[in-house]
């Protein structure tokens, strides 16, 4: 079982801001994510993208500010459970939490903090009969690890960023690519458009438009996925050892909607009065996840919402203790790996 | 009289972002401060000190958040009022304010935000006799153009970093530059000790310590100081055109402790399970300057504040709209000159 300080249940921007905070006042975070990858909204939809309203930065790339927040917080050693989503939580006898994912995992905390954004990323699934006999059997929808393809056979289907970015990089992995999809456009950025058409051109991706996958067959494992080009009735069936269906992830605030906690239009009801707490003492919800009156999905909303959040889970965990707040800037950052960030002192010195 | 949507009392970094905020809502803004530059404490008491807990920073000097706050709010062209102290608050038939300054100027809005943080700057003054009779004519306790010293005879007292710095500064302006300080330790920035001693060396600063100024003589101009060096009872009269002790500032509420507000330690109650709002509809207090269960004195708070500050304001003012908040990186940023930033939009393209 994983113990930690602070539970917190999302890897986007919010969670992740909260760890820093809480190793300013010495808590030891573990994040879970259902993505592969840290960064919640910021590096699933759009990390090449600008944002304009982040404090301080004129302008600022989403993965940019993602890769920030991971220098930011690294002194502070967070844990990750990524591509696991949270599915229950208990309550033990010492007023601490466990909450387990679908993979089975288990991590035991006295504070949980969910900073959930939109729900956890879930994949938009193709309708094929017998999909679910061949997950994680040949078929995946989001890639963990890119290895898993080496020297294999992929078909991959889709038309946005993420089917073409995986063709592209696959494309010196797997022995080959083919990327199916309905149409003949593509849609996502234009240097990733034209990437895969010289790589079309190069013959180091096979393309199949406008076309769909109509079926999948093997035993076990998956042997082969039944193509049929647009306004053709026959279909070919195609021998592969993957097929990974890239149509993008829609959130869905899923099994925490079912943990008793006070939901208002999909989000769940904070205490913004004073520490955002949910009506579960102990639970707090930071970020795009939770509501309150006025509330603003925005970055640098959950980025306040972590820091207050951090300063009642301390209050929580030592109720006799008198938390004083020194600036970073007086301060400093000491890390749990032993570095310490410091301001120059001012120097005391006589002229002559 | 100076118009705007949303007057400002306060250029820190919380001021400054309300112009940002302000300016996605197409609402214009003017601030008012007491310093003559904009950044309020970061760039009043530790510009080139580094800051670790802004979000996506993992560390900043306070000087170069200023610049990223000024650059990032550029396209909406607030207006500034530096240099002078808000003094009282007037409110008229159209339930709008009239803001007036030390120095007369007037301000007119329907919204005020007061992002004063721990009070207007006020310096430290030597306890001289007819100090106040020379001021403005001769003795001034911050710089606001340096030209105004070009080829005088200038004597600076302090041993702190603002001491130290326009020093140095005016040693090329002025035509002589004599510090005097209490001791012979300075307290500042290495390199600007280091700086001071060479300048020294070169005989481009006089150094006078450790002495004080005891006294000051001229008719309606300043004309002489008195310089007593400790532990001898003679003192010398010192020609001089100007005296500036630089013997650092200190915060005060001041004026706005009378405008009608609830205090509470010093700072303003607002509202925060809203919008800041104070207990004066249409007055609002952002940043430092507020106060509220679990309130914490950061830079990042006072931005989460402004923010949510303004959609209120925008309400206020536009009763009957109902605004559509849209992300930067969506909707892009349309400044008031002109200017328009935006995100690359994705392309659609076919694969030949
Ligand atoms: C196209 C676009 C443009 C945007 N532009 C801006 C902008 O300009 N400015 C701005 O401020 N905001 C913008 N946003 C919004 C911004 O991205 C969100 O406010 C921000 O990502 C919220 O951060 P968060 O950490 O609260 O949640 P998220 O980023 O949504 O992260 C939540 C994470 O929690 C995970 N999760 C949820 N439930 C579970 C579970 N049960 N188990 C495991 N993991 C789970 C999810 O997988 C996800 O990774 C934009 C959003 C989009 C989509
Ligand atoms: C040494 C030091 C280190 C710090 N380190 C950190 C850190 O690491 N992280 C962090 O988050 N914070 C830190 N802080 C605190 C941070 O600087 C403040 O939280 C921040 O400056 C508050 O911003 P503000 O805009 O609300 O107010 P301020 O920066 O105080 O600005 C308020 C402005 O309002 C003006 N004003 C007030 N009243 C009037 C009036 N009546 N008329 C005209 N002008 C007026 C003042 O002159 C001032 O310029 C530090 C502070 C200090 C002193």
């Amino acid at each position: 079982m994983i113990k930690t300080d602070i539970l917190i249940i999302g890897a986007g921007p919010t969670g992740l801001f909260a760890v820093f905070e809480a190793g300013l006042l010495k808590l030891k975070c573990h994040l879970i994510d259902a993505l592969p990858q840290a960064g919640g909204q910021c590096s699933e939809i759009y990390p090449k993208k600008p944002i304009y309203d982040i404090p301080g930065f004129p302008e600022v790339l989403a993965g940019e500010l993602v890769d920030n927040l991971m220098e930011q917080i690294k002194p502070f050693q967070p844990g990750f459970t990524l591509g696991e989503r949270a599915e229950t939580i208990v309550k033990l006898e010492d007023d601490s939490f466990v909450v387990t994912t679908n993979k089975g995992t288990r991590h035991n905390a006295p504070i949980v903090a969910i900073a959930g954004g939109l729900g956890s990323f879930e994949p938009r699934k193709p309708l094929l009969e017998n999909l679910a006999k061949f997950e994680d059997k040949g078929v995946a929808y989001i890639i963990k690890d890119p290895e898993v393809y080496r020297n294999k056979k992929v078909v991959i289907a889709g038309g946005g960023d993420s089917a073409l970015d995986w063709s592209i990089f696959l494309a010196d992995v797997a022995s080959e690519v083919t990327l199916v999809h309905r149409r003949n456009e593509f849609r996502g950025a234009l240097d990733s458009v034209e990437k895969v058409q010289h790589l079309k051109d190069a013959g180091k991706i096979n393309l199949m438009t406008p076309a769909e996958i109509v079926g999948l067959n093997g035993k076990d494992h998956l042997e082969s996925v039944v193509i049929r080009k647009t306004g053709d009735d026959s279909a070919i069936n195609f021998e592969v050892d993957n097929f990974i269906p890239l149509f993008g992830l829609s959130p869905k605030l899923g099994p925490i909607g079912d943990w008793g906690l006070e939901i208002e239009k999909n989000a769940i009801k904070v205490d913004n009065t004073l520490d955002y707490q949910t009506n579960i003492p102990g639970i707090y919800a930071i970020g795009d996840v939770n509501t309150y009156p006025g509330k603003l999905k925005l970055i640098l909303c959950g980025f306040h919402e972590a820091t207050l959040m951090c300063q009642s889970a301390y209050q929580r965990i030592f109720p006799d203790k008198k938390y004083v707040m020194k600036y970073t800037t007086v301060g400093g950052v000491t890390g749990f790996d032993g570095s310490k960030k410091e301001a120059p002192k001012a120097v005391v010195k006589a002229i002559e």
